[in-house]
C-alpha cells in the first residue's frame, strides 16, 4: 500500500483538558512532510475508549495511514490497546517478546517488573509490537480494513523521549511514500533579523505558485528558512533546483545564517571554537545559567566550554567574577549596565582562563523594570584574550520572563559567532 | 442554547505540515474545563476550503461549541470566513463597522489600509464579527444549524497574543455552560516516584467509573496526579468529595507530593526557601547551568537563589569550587564520584556563603560511560550550613542526554526538598 495522506492523532486527557501541549503530532508532521507523506489532520481525543475507537474508524476512512501517541501506559486510563483493537474487530493477546522485554527494563533497574506492567505487552492479535528500547511501553503496527479499504496504523508511545526513537527505528522502515513523487526540502536558520525582514529581503522567491517554495517560520527568535520541491522531477534535478534557491537565500541573508543543520546557536558556536582550538566561558546573571545549559546541551561541548559563574546577586558579581563594588553604589551603573556586564566578562575570562568569555546581565521581569531601564533591557559583553576591546551591546528584549531569558542567551551566542566569523559590525535584532 | 461538550479547531498548513506546534488549542481547552464545557476533540486541518468547511459540519453535529483559531488573514489561504459561509449555506457581505476599525488600525500607524486587508472586513451575513483590538483580523460568531441541532462557532485569529484578549472579551461572556453540570478539577504534581508505582499505590481510586476520577500522566520525571469530578452535585458538595479523594492522594503519595499549584520543583523549592528564609546556591558539572536556569525561571528567585559556579572541567572544579585536584589523578575517584561532588557542594556552601548548596556531576551521554559508571551515573550532594553531614546520593539516569540532565537537575532540587520538609530519608526514583 502507498502512504499518501495521513492522519496524527494524540491521545489523552491531559490533551484535550489543556493540561498539556501536544508536541508530538508537530514533530511527526514534519518528519512525514520532509519524505512525502501530507498530513490532512490531526486530531486530539480524550482517554475514552468510544472516542478512541470511533475516530479511529472515521480516519481508517479518510487516510492510508495512522500515527497515533499516548494512552499506552501500564494505567487503567491507557485505552489505545483495546481500542485499536475494538477498531479491527480484533482481541488481546499478550506478547511473549514484549513482555520479556518488560521484564528486562525492571531487571536492568534492579526490580521486579510490577505486575501493572504487564498489560503493556497486550496487543490486537494480528498486530505487531514494536519494540520500545528506551520505556516499558511497546509501540503497535495494525491495519484497519473498511470497506476494501485499508489504513495502517502505528500508536507510539506519549513521552517524546520514548517516541521519537520508536519513530525513527520502528515507523520510517515501514512507511510508503508515492514512488513517483519527489519531495526535497532544505532549512536555512537565521537569528538575529525579524521574520518580516528577512521575508521583504527574499521577496519574489517566497511567491506561493513557486517550485521549489521557500517559507519562514520563527521560533524563539531563530528564524529558519524553509525551501521546498514537491513535484515529479528525478531526486537529482530537483537538488539541482534547491541548490539554485539555496545560493540565493545564502547571499541574501548573510551573517544572519548561522546552518543549515540545526536551530541550535549553541551548535554552530560550539563547532566554530572547536575548529580554532578556543574555549569560552560564561558568566550569567539574569540568565542564571541558561546559557551555560544551552552549550552544555550539546554532545562534546566539554571540548571547548570551560565552565562559568553565576553571579546572581551584586554581592556574587563582586566575589566570584572580582566586579569592583563601587560599580553598583547609589549613582554608580548599577548591575545592569554596560560597566558591569563588560567587568563580569573580563572577570570570566581570567578566574576561568579561557579564550573568550560571554556575559549577561539585564532585567528578566515581571518585576524590576524602571523608566530609564524597562523589563527587558539585557546587557550582553563579549570578552577575548589578548584584546582589550570588550564588545559590549544593549538589547531591549520583549515577551515575558522566560522569552527574555531565552533571546538573551541566543543573542550572547549570536555575539561571540558574528566575532569568529569576522562580521562584528553586523547589528542584532533588538538591540538598541 | 447549554454548550456542554466543545471542539477546538485549529486552521493552517503550519500547524499539519508540522512548522509550528499549536497552543492555542491547549490554551482554550484549559479555559473551558475551567467553566466546567469539556473539550472533547481537538482536531487541525490544513488551509483548504473543503476540508474546513467539512470538519465544521462534522464537529457542529457532535458538540453545541466550536472554538477555531487561525485563517482570518487577508491572504489568500485565509479561508476560514469562506468556509464558515459555507458550513452555514450563508453567503458573505463586508460588515461596514470592521472595515472601519481595520481603516483606523492602519490610520494609527500612519498608513492607508493596503487594499488586501479589505477582505478581512467580510462575514457570512447572518455571523456577528468579533472586533480585534490588537491586530487587523475581527473575529467571527455563527451559528451552524443542522436537522434541528444547533452548533455556535467562534473564530479567533491564530496569533495568541490577538487570540487571548478576543477570547476574554467576547467569547466568555457568549459561554452558556450546563447549569445542571459541575467540573471541578485538581492536580497533585509528584517527583521521586514512577508513575506505575503511583498508579498502584493508588489502586481503585483510579478505576474509570470513579467520579471523582483520579488519573495520572508522567512528563519529565513529574508524575501529575489529576482528580476531576464531572456531575450534576453543587459546586460545594462536590469540593467535598475533591477533598476526600485528594487527602487520600496525599496520604498515598507521602513526600513525593510536591504541589498542588505548579508542576515545577524549583516553584516549590524557593517557596520553602523563602518562608525560612535561607539561600541556596549551585554548583554544576554536567547540568552545566541547568539547575540555575530552572531556579531563575520562576520569577522573585532572587529573594533565595545567590549564584552558582559551573565547573565543567576539572580544572574549574579545583579554582572554582576548591575540590582537591588529587581527586583527579590515576586511580583516584575521579570527576563523577561520591567524594567529588561532596567536595563541590562544600565549595559551593563557602564560596557563595549560601545556607545551602547542591552540586551535580555526572555522565549526561552519549559518550563517556564505562562499565562502573554507564551514561546517565549522576552524583549528587547537598550542603547545608551549619551540617557537617552531606547528603550525597548516586543515581542511574535514563534516556538521553537532555533526559539526564533533566532528571539530574530536578533530582537536586528533590533532595534539597526532602531536607526542608524534614523526609531526607525518602529514597527517590533512580536513586541507586
Amino acid at each position: 500500500m502507498i502512504h499518501q495522506r495521513a492522519a496524527i492523532l494524540a491521545i489523552g486527557d491531559e490533551l484535550t483538558l489543556g493540561q498539556t501541549v501536544d508536541t508530538n503530532s508537530a514533530w511527526i508532521s514534519d518528519q512525514l512532510t520532509a519524505m512525502g507523506i501530507v498530513p490532512v489532520e490531526h486530531v486530539t481525543v480524550p482517554d475514552s475508549l468510544e472516542a478512541l475507537a470511533r475516530v479511529l474508524r472515521r480516519l481508517s476512512r479518510d487516510v492510508e495511514l495512522v500515527i497515533a501517541t499516548g494512552g499506552l501506559g501500564p494505567t487503567l486510563d491507557d485505552l489505545t490497546r483495546q481500542a485499536v483493537a475494538m477498531a479491527c474487530d480484533d482481541s488481546l493477546v499478550e506478547d511473549r517478546l514484549s513482555l520479556i522485554q518488560i521484564e528486562a527494563y525492571f531487571a536492568g533497574r534492579g526490580r521486579p517488573m510490577p505486575e501493572l506492567n504487564r498489560v503493556q505487552a497486550r496487543r490486537p492479535a494480528r498486530a505487531i509490537a514494536l519494540s520500545n528500547e528506551v520505556g516499558t511501553a511497546p509501540g503497535l503496527f495494525a491495519t484497519i480494513l473498511q470497506n476494501s479499504r485499508s489504513c495502517d496504523v502505528f500508536c507510539l508511545p506519549g513521552p517524546p523521549g520514548e517516541m521519537h526513537p520508536m519513530f525513527r527505528r520502528q515507523v520510517l522502515p515501514r512507511l510508503r511514500p508515492s514512488p513517483g513523487r519527489t519531495v526535497r526540502t532544505r532549512v536555512l536558520h537565521c537569528y538575529g533579523i525579524g521574520e518580516s525582514h528577512l521575508a521583504t529581503l527574499l521577496g519574489p522567491l517566497m511567491t506561493r505558485d513557486q517550485n521549489p517554495l521557500v517559507g519562514t517560520t520563527a521560533s524563539g527568535g531563530v528564524v529558519s528558512c524553509r525551501i521546498r520541491y514537491d513535484g515529479t522531477l528525478p531526486a537529482i534535478e530537483a537538488d539541482v533546483r534547491l541548490d539554485e534557491i539555496e545560493g540565493r537565500v545564502r547571499r541574501l541573508a548573510g551573517a544572519y545564517l548561522f546552518s543549515d543543520v540545526s536551530p541550535s546557536l549553541a551548535v554552530a558556536v560550539i563547532s566554530l571554537l572547536r575548529t580554532r582550538n578556543e574555549t569560552l566561558s560564561v558568566v550569567e546573571s539574569c540568565t542564571g545559567g541558561l546559557l551555560g545549559a544551552m552549550l552544555t546541551d550539546v554532545p562534546g561541548a566539554s571540548s571547548v566550554f570551560v565552565g562559568g559563574l553565576l553571579t546572581y546577586t551584586n554581592e556574587a558579581k563582586v566575589s566570584l567574577a572580582g566586579v569592583d563594588s563601587s560599580l553598583f553604589e547609589a549613582g554608580a551603573p548599577g548591575a545592569v549596565s554596560r560597566e558591569v556586564v563588560t567587568a563580569m566578562a573580563r572577570g570570566g575570562l581570567e578566574r576561568l582562563g579561557s579564550t573568550h568569555a560571554l556575559a549577561i546581565s539585564g532585567i528578566a521581569g515581571p518585576g524590576g523594570g524602571s523608566a530609564p531601564k524597562p523589563v527587558g533591557t539585557v546587557f550582553i559583553a563579549r570578552a577575548s584574550a589578548g584584546d582589550d576591546h570588550v564588545d559590549c551591546r544593549e538589547f531591549r528584549m520583549t515577551g515575558d520572563r522566560a522569552a527574555v531569558r531565552d533571546w538573551a542567551a541566543k543573542s550572547a551566542l549570536a555575539m561571540l559567532r558574528l566575532h569568529l566569523i569576522g562580521q562584528s559590525e553586523t547589528r542584532l535584532l533588538r538591540e538598541v
